[in-house]
């Protein structure tokens, strides 16, 4: 294939959607101050609170894994320790950026489904008060997870009651987070503060940004290092205002909803596709807008010839297909009958 | 004054120059490979080993303390120092992200002009075989300063030379070497390995990107670990395209050029109006995009309230003003009469 | 009980043997250089090379959390990874020391008995060549292990030849590679460079010394970093002919050997003696000075308002034993009975 | 020369003072709880509080490097800076592990004796609220200074309050606090928490022990680090009451005392001596056990043929000579005949 053309490879293959460019090119006038000290970023940041509550602080970032490393450092000492699931992308695909600049351990703990919950997190949290021991400190969530499931809005309560009782805090890598809060039918703020969430990534790139993320925190602004550790940690823009722009047009008119929500639909209409085709099975429930499916390798292999997508278990022959803001019905259905075909071949 | 306005407050409270703007809608065409794998990418690295040379390693990067902190890091391990200026922006104006990434002590050393000699780094380069010492393994410099100077190719190679025979590296900060090379009349390559430079940070956003930095590099490409180091440095861009075509825009056709001559020329007719201006002192020779000069603290409140810029020295109340790609001479020459009316005043 | 007496808790409870501080009180001569450049150090040196040969590079260090970090400091980059058995103590018993000041991840390894394997290694050396994964570097086991096993010279062989084929270190805490080679019946040097091994940490501390552990490097020396990093780890003495004249001790005439072995066989005794009393499972072969048994809940804790002694792991209750050079037969003999008391009550 | 003698060179090329090594092998009775569970180390905490109050919170640790970067990690985040001397331990003999460890800058100033003082400190104190710059956070200083001055009680005090009245803290680099104490007729504790000093290391080695340092906290021990980070930072002794036996006898009946001023008197009396022998100059105040003098460099050169010493500055031909507990009338007397003979020569 030339990648000049819609896949389903990563919703990071995608480019910028249209409202987003525009909104880009909007705010390309004239002088504006520069590190955020901007109307478009006090727009933004005025746009997330709408959506979080007044209570959010918002530092914008370039991307996921400096969100992440940002929030995290707001929320532990290196000999603090975070729980986090095995498949979490803090563990497994940011490079070890995590341990590198926390200094603190990650405690991967397998799960079924990408999803912790207070049993598995309990088990994990050992060693308080042993100074041999890592202080297990944040519990950190991704939401949607990194194989296509979500939280319900009862479930990160839960994990957040049960941080706060054992003097955790709860961290949430929402690099899809409007996907969960789409396919859930909830807004944004359902997984802020009222669901005991204490800091969180918020991710546009992959809903249609151009590349913008957000570390919202809902601890208390007053002395909050965030400012300095966003600097330190090399994530802060000069020309803020062309992320904040990209922000604006996410968070107003529901483009970040109606962009998810699309996704998810591709995805829904993916899994169904080829759950009908005789031999693939859809590995985890299709929540948000991924695809985990099981193919014969040598179906794999015919695929990627025509398609880039990724193997995600060399093991078992697991795949993964991600649907975009910008993914159509005629993709969809091109590639079922791609799998149909080879799988019958 | 409103921020919508052109001010002399500094190169990035500019805009996105149109066709760096015109680059990134151009670019979002359809999916991309993500993370570089693109071909938007592949023109941007061929324009810039067209400029440095093919023996150039080129690793985008989203911001200057991110450039500077990720080519650091391919240069030296913990124990080993960086010798810079005390003006240098790694030394003053990134929050300690070196200290904080590289783990390494920066020795700063103070200049008449922001400009390292071998001499004075020679006097700074102590300890070396010395356990209880930090190493001295890097020289760092910045081109043009802090302070609007240039380093001549001359002065380039004369540390590089020093670095070299003494088993060090050179390092060039290069946020604003656009500047530079224009001011000179020389190309970028200038700069690069003929000049013995190792790994340099060259500049877009100053230049008239969105927000677009790289770290070039003339190491052996060979088991480099720049992409490793810029992954987990958190600098590396999902969809990079967009980072890339800013560098199209600037590397093609001699826009990088075009808009540093004109920064340049606007600073020139900044520094000889406000030289006639009796009372005001231009501190520095204009090299390139800066002007600062002195003035009684009464008149730099004045201005203030007018347009916004940094006093860059409170004790001499010396100010900096900074033109852009698109400072105009009108800009200047209000500017001008605006600062000789409130001296006079 | 009160402390003042021999117990099973830890080889760290322990005091000096006699021959250790006679050595220190020897060493305590007039003035002698500082940081090792003295001839205590000297002929500590001398020793260690004849026992891991001339190409042994050597650096004491304070303890083991000490040796480990600053060994594997020079084997790898923060992007790199460590792989280790779960149950290793870089990766449980050092608060988090290697994430913090390697900057690296550690990947844990699932083990049935602390010991590493070619076949467990290579499952989990994933995403060599990818940059969003830490890049697995360093394979890094414990002789004796956590557990009381022992590596085979050869298995340790087969561990090295599979890391240097592909790319990586072997790296080797050895606190208690004394009661290892005593219970092999080799010499130290068989866990040296001619096992493969690159690094490795040398403990005395467990064998009687008052605090001693040291690095020993099979690297080329030439252009070796060991000596800056073990000082910017803070792990070298200023009076350093106090740390060394322990390994003068310990090394010279065997004591080493005599201690870990009569440990060994004090561990042998005892696992003997409870194998015997009904209802108490040996759950580790006894292969060094450690012993790991199963008991009734109610039955430890009731030991233990006898002896201190931990708790290896609370869901099975398996608890730990661990012999001294110290322990006498008495010793030992005496609490099989307690715990056959106690089993019987 | 040999160097079984008494030198000049450093006060750690002294051994362990008799009643030291006595308390060692006093400790050394049976097994006794690892990592300072053990009456010993309760003892030598008592001691401490009686020296320093009752709300002093004690961490031994192996070293000063250790001590300092333990201390100051308790007291600042990484994008927060150290305000200390230029000639400071942590500034310029620790091989970068502040740095390395705290992650943060550290602001350097220049002093004309060792001592920072309110103004000093105000002048470098720059950038607060400006998330570019490192946050100004903590005030180190070293008593006795590493140029053989001291700071009166009263100059403590004004810096503890100018720290604190701009909401820093004041740290306290104590490695031959012993020394200043005994100069200056005060006791240890007129250097704690009435003094302003929020968090101290104080040194053992250096008066006497063979490796015994602290760190000596007085901020709330309720929730603080200091357990945790003493561990992670490898300082935590497994064998803690060998060290702590030290300390017992140093706190014990002035023995810390006397060997300071002893120490003292015997660098008061070297200083007399040389400043009688033409042609040399003391350079700084001669408060506590180190003298600082002036010399042609051949006479240098000739003087370290028979005894060793470290120059100082090779600019200005200035050499250090250091007075240990151990050093006699006789050692000087015959050290100042062989300065006045090569002067002479």
């Amino acid at each position: 294939m030339t990648t000049a053309q819609r896949t389903f490879a990563s919703d990071n293959f995608s480019g910028i959607h249209r409202d987003v460019l525009a909104a880009i090119a909007g705010a390309n006038v004239d002088h504006a101050p520069a590190y955020g000290d901007d109307p478009v970023t006090a727009e933004a940041v005025r746009l997330f609170r709408q959506h979080f509550g007044d209570d959010a602080e918002v530092f914008l970032a370039f991307n996921g894994s400096g969100a992440n490393v940002v929030g995290l450092q707001s929320l532990l000492r290196p000999f603090e320790a975070v729980i986090c699931a095995e498949s979490a992308h803090i563990n497994v695909d940011e490079c070890g950026a995590p341990e590198r600049f926390l200094g603190s351990k990650l405690i991967a703990v397998a799960t079924p489904d990408g999803k912790l919950t207070p049993d598995l997190v309990e088990a994990a949290a050992v060693g308080t008060g042993d100074e041999h021991h890592v202080q297990p400190r944040v519990v950190s969530v991704t939401q949607s997870t990194e194989v296509g499931t979500c939280y319900t809005v009862e479930q990160v309560i839960a994990l957040g009651r049960w941080a706060h009782e054992h003097g955790m805090w709860l961290h949430l890598d929402g690099a899809r987070l409007s996907n969960a809060a789409a396919s859930l039918g909830v807004g944004l703020g359902a997984f802020g503060s009222a669901a005991g969430v204490d800091v969180l990534s918020f991710g546009g790139t992959k809903n249609g940004a151009m590349g913008a993320e957000a570390v919202v925190s809902f601890l208390p602004a007053d002395g909050s290092p965030l400012r300095y550790i966003r600097k330190q940690s090399m994530q802060l823009a000069s020309k803020m205002r062309f992320v904040s722009a990209q922000f604006v047009a996410l968070l107003s008119d529901g483009l970040w909803r109606s962009n998810a929500a699309h996704a998810n639909a591709m995805a829904r209409r993916l899994a169904d596709g080829v759950a009908d085709v005789p031999g693939v099975t859809v590995a985890y429930p299709v929540e948000a807008n991924g695809v985990f499916a099981v193919l014969p390798p040598a179906v794999t292999a015919a695929l990627q010839r025509h398609h880039p997508f990724y193997v995600w278990d060399e093991g078992t022959g697991m795949v993964r297909w991600m649907a975009s803001f910008d993914t159509t019905e005629q993709d969809v259905d091109a590639f079922v009958g791609l799998v149909a075909a080879e799988m019958a071949s």
